[in-house]
Order: C-alpha cells, then structure tokens, then sequence
C-alpha cells in the first residue's frame, strides 16, 4: 500500500498549522522580552502573534466563535511555544536574524494555511488570497503594535509581498485543480525563498 | 414617465457609496506616499481606509460574512482608486488641503451610507446615528493609526461631530418619514458644510 | 422570608456591571481630559473603554450584535458616566492616584462578569477565564492606545495577572458548584486588593 500525495496532506497540514502557531508564538515571545516585559506579557502577545491572524480572518467570514474559543486545543500550544522565547532569547547569536527566520517561517505557513481554509468554505479565489495576507501578516501586525515598534510588514516591501505571493500560487494551483499538498508545498517555499532573500540581502 | 426622488434614490445611494470608496481609498493612499510607503503599502492602507468602518459596522450589528468577503465588488473599487493617489499627489497643489477636502467628501458619504443600512435592519435610531459616526471616521482613523500620525478625528472637534450631525439628521428625517434621497442629500451636506467650515478656518 | 445568596445574585450581578461600566467610562474620560481631548473625544473614549471589552468578547465568542447594539441601554450609563469625569478631574486631588483606584473597580468588577457570562453559555473554563481578563483589559487597552500613551496594562505585571486572578477564582469555585453571589464576590475582591497592593505599593 502506497501513500498518496493527498493521504499525507491530511496528516501534513495539521503539522504546518502547529508549527506556524510555535513559531509564530515564539517570535511574539522575543518580541516582548526584547521590550522588556515580563511573564503575562510574554506569553500575551506569544498567544496574540500566534492567534491574531486567524482571529481577524474568522472574524472577517463569519466563522464564529472564532477557531481557539470553539476548540481550545491551539492554548496548548501557544502558551508553551511563547515561554522558549526564554530559551531562543538566551542563546547569544544574532538576535535579530533568528527572529526574522522565525517569523519568516510562521508567515510562510500561514499564508496557505488561512487561503486553503478559506477555498475550503467556496469564498471567491481573490477573498482567499487576501484572507492567507491577513491571516500570515496581523499576528505579526500587533505584535509589533503592542511592543511599540514599527511594524515589520510596514517597513519592508518583501514581507507582505512575500505572503501574497505564496497565496496566490496556492489559490491559483488549487483553482486549476493540482494536488492540495504540492499546492500548499510550492506555496509555503515560495513565500519563504522570497522571504528569505529579502532576509539574506538586509543583513549581509 | 417622471422619476421621483426615490425613483433616482436607488441609483443615488450607490453612487454616493462608490463615491465614498474612491475618495477614501486615494486619502488612504494618499497619507501612505507621505508616510514613504512602497505600492503594497498604498494599496493595503487605501483598502483600509475605503473598507474599514464599514467592516466594523458588519462586525458589531452581526453582518457576517462582512460585506466585501460576501461580494467582493468593492475591491475592483478601491484597489484602483488607491492608486490614483500618485496622481493626486505629483500635482503640486498644497497637499494638505486636497487632502482634509477630499477626507471630508468621503467623511459625508459614509455617515449617511452607514446609518441608512442600519436603518433599514431596523435597529434602535440611537444605534443607526452610531453606525453612521463609526463607518464615517473609523477608516480614517486606522489609517491614521497605520501612517503613525495622530488621528485626523482626535485632534479635530469638528471631524466627528460632523459625521454625528449627517446621521442624525438622517436618521430624525428618515423617523419622519421623509423622502429618503431627501434625507440623504441633507445629511450629506450638512456634514460636508460644517466639516468644511473648520477645513476653512484652519487653513485660512 | 429570608434572602438568599442566590436571590440577591439576580439583583446584585447587574448592578456590579454597571457600576463596571461608570467607573471605567469615567476612566477613560479622565484619560481623555488629561490628554486635552474634547467634549466628543471625553465621550468617545469614555464609551470605548466602557464598552470595548464586552464588545471584544461578544465578537469572539460569537455573540452578535453585540450587547449593546441588541440593548443599548449601557449607552444610557456610558455617555453620562463619561461627563462625570468632569467632575473628578477639577477636584484637585492627586488625580494620578483617584484614576488607578476607579480603573481598578473597573477591572475587578469586569473580569468577573466576563467569566459568568460565558460559563452561562457553557463554553470551556480556560476560555471563560480569558475572556475574563480580555473583559476587563481590553477597554483600558484601546482607551490608553487613543490617548497615546503607554498601556497601563502593558507596563505593570499585578495589572493583568489580578484580572486573571479574580477570573480564574470565580470560575474555580462556580466549576465545584459553590454559590455564584459567593464566587462572584470572591473573584472581585481578590482582584481588587492584588491590584491596590500593587497601586499601594507604587504611589506611596
């Protein structure tokens, strides 16, 4: 018997969701600690970077109550995920680079992860573009809000950027009726290597 | 065959709504070029600006899917109009006063849009004069909040107190059965005059 | 005949959440005055800081229109309460002090009934207990946010975590079936006096 591209993708997207919600937790954790706040704010705008792009994008369609109120499962780990801020914190490489992969990591999961869900409910392909934008880019958003410095997606073109375009590869695969998960997979890369030069090209 | 007001209401109301739109989304585009933002910015902040305090009147009545997730006409709208900001910008008027101007026109349409649809659902007048004053000035303000200047609405009484008098007129004609294209073009004006009025003042 | 616990709960619950209401309308136009605001922005930011944690809650939890779209009967409190701000600041005491007291009854009094009115509609206690806390912070939040400065919340650690203590009493005790009226006024004092240790503490 043989694994099939989609028989993984249910197992798979699960996995890319979680790991978005660590990475996107710990980038928040950084954040806060940086700015000096302490445990509550930590793990505050941990659960806020985490969960705030798909609370605004559940908001927005209508999907209330919105996904960690009708299951708190995304508690679990989000709480947890913003305390190894500590840890990430407490290694004395670069600070700033490792939060940019990080963060660049969580937008680019993110940003297929909250269009696939949108196609899934049948809105319009342009509605699910913007909802992956939304749901990769308002965690992040406040974060920095909330920490008091200007926003990361405000100041560099390739951030955002970089969102809309994983999600629309994803739309427009998925439109032409490709393998959910090679959809999602050429999404995710694309967004991250756009990221990533953007990352590469600032701090070298 | 005559036309009657309310014949040329239903055409009127949404032209003034597009109108509303367009004058939001170039003042939202607008304030991003002075803020130095690159396209991404412009248009996201014209989107913003044009779609927000309508968004928030869905949210807080429970108008969900929000309007432009269930038809999305109004991006192919604002989208575009966020871009005519170049234009409106590479013309080398005093751009603060185009700006307060065009601000104000989209200000009066919206204070009268947003209480005429609560209106029609029938809430509380109280409730419909506060949507009005909500989908008028809540656009401007995040796009205030987003370019980081002080909002245009906290630092000018007569901002919001215009938008307060369109929809009250409004909505007290509208309670006296008054023909409602009437109504609209009375709350409009009023709110654009006195708005206007303290545009003049400061400026002169 | 004697009175219960219970039978004073039905009128006691209501008059706690009012009075959360005036004292946190009455913060947020303290705020405002201190600020230079005028008559509209003492009574904009006095009904957002009143207002804006239930708002915030009834959105999540999917509970639409919000509270006060369905009944406005709060606006009735909120926009008075605000003037009586008034009031308070001409009083030339040291109106640094009176604020942290009145916005600390707010916060006591709020996150207890955010955590009742979700365990009413049975949703999961770790949610209810964050909804307690999102009760009573959120509305401070924003209304430090409009006034631009930074969110008291966001600076002292007791702020926050007396929320979350008054809240996860109260739904500790009503999850082993204690009396409501008993739970409810456990949870407000505890957060009341871990909030004045820390008010105590800083301002003498």
């Amino acid at each position: 018997m043989m694994l099939t591209l989609s028989d993984i993708l249910n197992n798979v997207v699960p996995v890319f969701f979680y790991s978005g919600l660590v990475v996107f937790a710990m980038s928040g954790g950084l954040r806060a600690i940086q700015a000096d706040m302490d445990l509550f704010g930590v793990l505050m705008v941990g659960f806020v970077t985490g969960a705030g792009g798909g609370t605004l994008r559940d908001i927005l369609i209508g999907a209330l109550p919105v996904n960690w109120v009708s299951d708190p499962t995304p508690l679990a780990i989000l709480f947890p995920a913003s305390l190894l801020a500590y840890g990430v914190h407490s290694i004395n490489w670069s600070n700033r680079a490792i939060f940019n992969w990080i963060d660049a990591i969580g937008m680019a999961v993110f940003c297929v992860t909250g269009a696939a869900m949108t196609m899934d409910m049948g809105l319009h392909p342009v509605i699910c573009v913007m909802m992956g934008v939304i749901t990769a880019t308002f965690g992040g958003l406040i974060r920095d809000i909330l920490c008091n410095i200007v926003p990361l997606m405000l100041r560099q073109e390739i951030y955002a950027t970089a969102a809309l375009l994983g999600s629309t590869l994803y739309v427009g695969m998925d439109l032409m009726e490709m393998d959910p998960a090679l959809s999602a997979l050429t999404g995710m890369s694309a967004a991250l290597v756009l990221r990533g030069f953007a990352i590469r090209y600032k701090f070298n």
